[in-house]
Formats: structure tokens, C-alpha cells, sequence
């Protein structure tokens, strides 16, 4: 470090998700080139480093910046619209119909507007989304400064932008080719919808193009005991089973949901090294079931932990998806120590990064990753007093304390307000689209 | 309404939390010597009305203050503590050890102060706490102002306070007469730990002070399968019939958690009118099972909400509550209708109220209840769009939204900071009662 650095932060309380790394009492953490480039104690800092900016983290804590690995942000505009519904009734008369009609260029571009904005202002800096007209989001998340996987939507029904579905992969195609080496932070991918909704050989076209280019693949799976029952009165398979007859399943393809899955279908998915997403908020609010994260942890499995669209938890903030991961699962297995607060932490921000292919980039605060960190004030009554910061990150923080967040070293949130974004614009626009949704 | 109001909130969107009451688009709410004098839509609103204080809502939302229905308030000192631990690992040895060795005046007004400080923030408006050294609580209550029903601690082992066991009815009794009639704002009430911790003639007399003083009587029933078992095999009775044999049940004795019930011990505590609080986010924590919310409200039974102590929640967030437990119960029932976000908001709120024999005075607004009131800032990205208010409040808030506070017509909470307390010295406070917890 004897060049002038770009950003030091410095005299905080520094968890490095890091394995068996203890927190850094009163630590720094030093950036250049966007690049993080040292982390320890103040007391190892030389005094003659200076840095362009430096961050005073006297009363905060820091950490990576989180990951949220599944989401559909342009459906922030129809966060609230239908809610305690069955899925079935949720989506074919509230969702599709919405989508069909109002989901255009504005809507995708808006609704993710203000998904980056709510992500950013509860502390993710790494996001997984997936939806139709998916180059709007791309377009959105480019200017707001999130580092994120775009996955072109693929469904073999007509869908906003590709009314032909017979097109549905070519146009995955040309959005992956239009996206692919224009920044460092977003990387394109496909998404298909779900083994029930897209045809076998639109899901092996899929995976060919993902392999081709070098991209995941997104599918959601085994989400619903109907969608088990259904693949396997069509193909006498389950989902999963399924999916690896047609070769789809390895350490490439990005399996939401994973609910409804027995000890073979578990030994499968390890196996095949599959990165797993789990939506503990939005699973439990559509009563899809229970997802096996203790159990997929202990396998080593790689896992990642998601929020789903706005429509289906309704917010997107992963610190709630930490927090209800926790609980549930405690609840579930009937012992309390199930998912303690480490544990379930590292699985979500270190575990998240390493599902995605992005360890040695995000997830930790490591040499040589790039800086996507967040400040947490401390300065709040739930997190007083503190004897295990682990233990409040998952238990008593909301995501409001975030003050500060920065992504490969650029500051996007800088005392809790966005530095890259018009937020009263933003939410002016979704209410102007969300009124045309209501009428 | 031709007298000068003391202040009058006009502009705002107005929930009234009354039964089938749709929300109030653009409405007023004027308040008179702290009680609620008209609701209603501003189109219906005098243009001559005058107000000593004009609260614009203009981007708020207004509603009843929150009820939180069960809490040990000085243990905010002990949050974070331990944790993740079964339940008799995490009271006799971390718990426990830490009450007896640190557990004094200035830990309780402290951690109360800290534990007002955190409720007023999120919202919340009237709780019933219990504790030791309950007097401290008291006064650290009635300095912050919030509507309290406070609980001295009964329980057969040597207590802060109360070191010799035999005394600890007429310590309740004491702390009650100091109590009652001090403020409109507090009730004192004897607080038992439980049909396990305390003896029948402990309990008995209990019971006798509390009916010959008209105030509640709380305790903590049937909150793990271990009790159950233990109470059975000691008296051959569960202990709700225990507490039945008794005499304890009625519509004043206030039965927190009450998770292992079969069908006959429902009817019981439904027909004794016995008034419920469920901890949804506790009981997940320590595992101890899940009550049966949902039928408790299918029988019209009394139920309210509580956080429980800050050491096994671990935040104080009523909003928190009322999410997992509208989570927690789809997901156990496997069905997503199971308490739709209206239903499980109005339990929480008027309903709680109503479970603390307070209906009429807090929980709704309504013309001659008290004005608890609080206002949330609809401007925050995970509030956008709104097509539903009861949604967003149940399944989108964080709690921080919230900006203003009343408690009987005076405002604690402005812009989203305390005016009656100072916040800043309660966090150093508990840190450095804090400090001595953990050395």
C-alpha cells in the first residue's frame, strides 16, 4: 500500500465472512482501482497512507455487501397487487393477466429502478434477476451500479418483448450478445421460466446457449407439489429428474426454489455440483413449502439465498430473508440450534458469492476482491448493546441502518441516501405505471 | 368540533382499524385534550377548524399505535447475548447467571428506557411488560410516556429485589399500591413466571391480589413441550388445567405463548375468556412450537401479539411480529389464505387491545379513544407502488418508516426522533452497563 489510495475505511468494526475469521475490532479497509487492496486493525495501519476519500467507520460496522441471488425486479410495480392468494389463483388471475397487459419497456426499466434503489438501501450490492424485456432492467442496473446476473426471460408462452415464443431462445441470444462484455459488473444469462412452462427442447436449446456462451443458466424448480405431480403424470419424472435426463443440471445452472426434493433428488443436485437459490420469504408467503437449507449446508452444497419478485414476499431485503431463514428453520426442525447466526450469515453473503461463481470477487472482505462493502450504522436501539455482531445481523437488524455501500469501489450509497439515483423520480414513475395497473 | 383543537394530523392516509372500515384516502384526525374527537375524510373537515398543532400526512400513513402484548424490557441489556442455544441451556446457563449477578435498578431503568426508546421507533404505542425491580421499569415508562401495563415478578427463587422468596406476592402487592393511580398511562399488575417457577399458594395468592386490586395477572403457560411434561407428571394435570384447578383463568389473567394446548384446553381458556399473547418470533428462536393463532382467532378468542424479551427475539419490532406470524402460519398450514394481511394487522392491533381490556381506549381510531397514534413516511422504495395499505403494513414495512408518534395526544416521537427522551445516553447507558455483562 504505498500508492495513494482511492477509498479508506477506516476505525470500524469489520466482519470479513472470511471462514473463522473473528471480527476486527476497530479495522480498516483499504481500496484502489476499485479493487480491495488491505483489511486489518487500525493498529497494523501505516500512518503515511493516505487515500482520496476516507470513510470515518467509528460507530458502524463493515461488511460484504450482500447477495441477493433471486429476484424479478420490474415486479416491484406490482408489489402488494394480490397478495394471500393460492399460487395458482395468484398467478393466472392476478399476475399473468398484469404482466400481459401492462409489462412494456417503461415498466421493466422503472420497476427495476426502484428494486436497485430498495436492494442497494438495505445493503445488497450483488443481484440475480430474471424477467421478460430483460435488457430494460440491464439498462437500469447499468446506470444504478449493481453488480448483476441478467437472465432473459424464456417461457414457451407469447411474452412482453417476444409475443412469438417459437423466438424465445434466439432472442436470449441476441440479449446475451448485446450485454456480454459491456461492464465489469453484469453478466447475462438466460432464465427459463420452469420445467413446466417451457418445452424440453426449449430447455435444451437454453442450455446449449448458456454452455455456448458461457453463461447460467436460470430455471425455477420443484417450487409447488403440483408442479412435481404434473412432471411426473407428463414424463413420468420429477422436475429434477427430469431436468437431468435432458442434461441440464451442473455447476452452471442457477436451481430457484429446490423445495420439493427427496434424499436422491438432494444426492443428484450435490452431485451434479448445482448452485442452489432458496426464497425462505416468498415460500413461506405462497405456502410452496419448505426448502432443505440445513440439510443442503451440511452437504456442502453450494446455496445461495434469494428474495423472489415484490409481487411474492413483498420487499427485497435480504436481511429479512437471513433473518426468516433463521427462524423458520429452527421452527421447522424443532431444535434451536438449527442455522445458528454465523452459520446462516456466511451462507447467504460468502455461500452466495461462491454459488455464483463470484468467490475471490464478492461476498468477502478479502485482497484482491472487488470492494463491494457496506456500512451499517451502529448507532440504533435494536442493535444496543452488541456482544456478537453476528447475532444482530441476523436477529435484531431491519436493513434501514445501512448507511454507506459501495460496489468495485464506487460509492452508490453514501448516509443512507443514493448517490447514483433520483429516488423521487423513481417512485414517481412506478406510481404513475402502478396506477394504469389499478384501473 | 368548535372548540380549538390541541392538534389536528390532516392530509394523510387513514387506517382506523376498525372492524370493516375501509381506508381513508385523504383524511384528518383531530385530537382534544389527548383524546381522538373526529376521523374522517378532509372533504368533510370545517374549514374554520383551528388547531394549536397542524401535523401534515401528507405522504403518511396514519394508524393506531402498535401493541406489543408481551416483553421483559431490561433485558434489551441482555440481547444478543446467547443465542441459538435450547431453551434450558440458554436460561441456566447464560440467562439466569446474568440476571442474578447483574440484574440491579440501574440495569432495569436503563434497559427500559432503551426498550421504550426501541418500541416508540417502530411504532409501538401500549405493551405490557413484566420484570424484577418492576418499579424502575415503571419509572422509566412513565418518564418516556408510552401506555404500559407493568408486571412485578413472582417467582419461587430469590429474584433481584426480592431475595426472600416467602415475600414475593407481598412485593407485588407493594409495587401495585405504589402504582396504581399514578398515571392514565400505567397499570401495575403481578406478573407469575410460570405454573412451574412458582407454587400453587404463589400462584393462588397471586391471583387473590390481583382480583382484589382489579389488575391483570401475567403468565407465561404452556410455552414448551418440557413444561407440559414436568407439570403433568408433577400434578398430573397440563398446566392450563392446572391453572384451571386452580381458579387463575379468567378474562384478567393474561396467558403468554400458550403453544402446547390440545382441542379440550382451547375450549377452556375460550370459554374462561382467558385473553392470549402469541411470540411468534420467540417461540421460532427457542423452538418451542408454534401456537395455534389462526384457530385461536377462528374461536373469537382474545389474542395479542408480543415481541418477548430482546434476549431471545431479538428486536423489540412489533411490525416484525406481525410478519411472521402471518409467514410462519401459511407455511405451517400450508395454505397462502391462512391470515390475510388485514386480518392478522387488526388481531395485532385493535385486536390487541381489546385483549387488554382496552378496547375503547387504544387500537383504533375512534372518536373518544385515546389518541395513540402513529404516522409512517410513505416515501421509501419498499413502500412503492400501494395498492394495498394493509399489505405493505404486514408484509413490505420495516418499522423505520415510522415518523411520528402520539401516546394520549402527545407526541414522543417527531421526524422520526424521540422527543422525550435522549437517545444517544441510553445507548451509552446500557453499553456500559453492557460492559460489566460480558467481563
Amino acid at each position: 500500500m504505498n500508492q495513494e489510495l482511492d477509498i479508506l475505511i477506516k476505525d470500524g468494526l469489520i466482519l470479513t465472512l472470511e471462514p473463522e475469521a473473528a471480527p476486527i475490532a476497530r479495522g480498516y479497509v483499504a481500496i484502489s482501482g476499485g479493487i480491495i487492496i488491505g483489511v486489518g486493525s487500525m493498529s497494523d495501519l501505516k500512518e503515511e497512507v493516505r487515500a482520496k476519500k476516507t470513510i470515518s467507520a467509528d460507530a458502524s460496522l463493515v461488511m460484504p455487501g450482500l447477495v441477493n441471488a433471486h429476484t424479478h425486479s420490474p415486479m416491484t410495480v406490482f408489489r402488494g397487487l394480490a397478495d394471500d392468494l393460492p399460487l395458482d389463483t395468484w398467478l393466472n388471475e392476478h399476475i399473468f393477466p398484469a404482466e400481459a397487459a401492462h409489462v412494456n419497456e417503461e415498466l421493466v426499466y422503472w420497476g427495476t429502478k426502484l428494486a436497485a434503489a430498495e436492494m442497494l438501501l438495505s445493503g445488497t450490492t450483488c443481484v440475480v434477476d430474471g424477467y421478460f424485456l430483460e435488457d430494460h432492467a440491464a439498462r437500469a442496473f447499468h446506470e444504478a451500479g449493481l453488480r448483476a446476473v441478467l437472465g432473459q426471460g424464456v417461457i414457451d408462452f407469447p411474452a412482453p418483448g417476444v409475443p412469438d415464443p417459437s423466438k424465445n431462445v434466439a432472442a436470449a441470444r441476441e440479449f446475451i450478445e448485446r450485454w456480454q462484455g459491456v461492464s465489469d459488473l453484469l453478466t447475462p444469462s438466460v432464465f427459463c421460466h420452469s420445467p413446466y412452462t417451457c418445452s424440453s427442447s426449449t430447455l435444451v436449446s437454453s442450455k446449449e446457449l448458456a454452455r455456448e456462451t458461457g453463461v447460467f443458466l436460470q430455471i425455477h424448480l420443484a417450487e409447488t407439489v403440483n408442479e412435481v405431480q404434473q412432471m411426473k403424470s407428463e414424463n413420468g419424472l420429477t422436475p429434477t429428474r427430469y431436468l437431468d435426463s435432458l442434461g441440464l443440471l451442473d455447476e452452471s445452472t442457477l436451481a430457484v426454489h429446490c423445495i420439493h426434493l427427496d434424499d436422491e433428488e438432494m444426492d443428484l443436485l450435490a452431485e451434479r455440483n448445482v448452485p442452489i437459490v432458496v426464497c425462505p420469504e416468498s415460500n413461506m408467503k405462497l405456502a410452496s413449502g419448505l426448502a432443505r437449507l440445513p440439510d443442503m449446508l451440511q452437504r456442502g452444497m453450494r446455496v445461495a439465498l434469494g428474495t423472489d419478485g415484490a409481487a411474492s414476499n413483498n420487499d427485497l431485503n435480504l436481511f429479512g430473508e437471513i433473518r426468516s431463514a433463521a427462524l423458520m428453520h429452527k421452527a421447522a426442525s424443532k431444535d434451536p440450534t438449527t442455522l445458528p447466526a454465523a452459520q446462516i450469515l456466511m451462507a447467504a453473503v460468502s455461500g452466495g458469492a461462491r454459488a455464483l461463481n463470484l468467490a475471490g470477487q464478492t461476498g468477502t472482505l478479502t485482497t484482491g476482491c472487488e470492494a463491494d462493502i457496506i456500512l451499517l450504522d451502529l448507532n440504533h436501539p435494536n442493535l444496543k448493546p452488541m456482544y456478537n455482531p453476528f447475532s444482530h445481523l441476523v436477529y435484531a437488524v431491519s436493513g434501514h441502518e445501512v448507511s454507506t455501500v459501495l460496489v468495485g469501489g464506487k460509492i452508490l450509497v453514501e448516509n443512507g441516501r443514493l448517490s447514483t439515483m433520483n429516488l423521487d423520480e423513481i417512485m414517481e414513475r412506478v406510481r404513475k405505471i402502478a396506477k394504469r395497473v389499478k384501473t
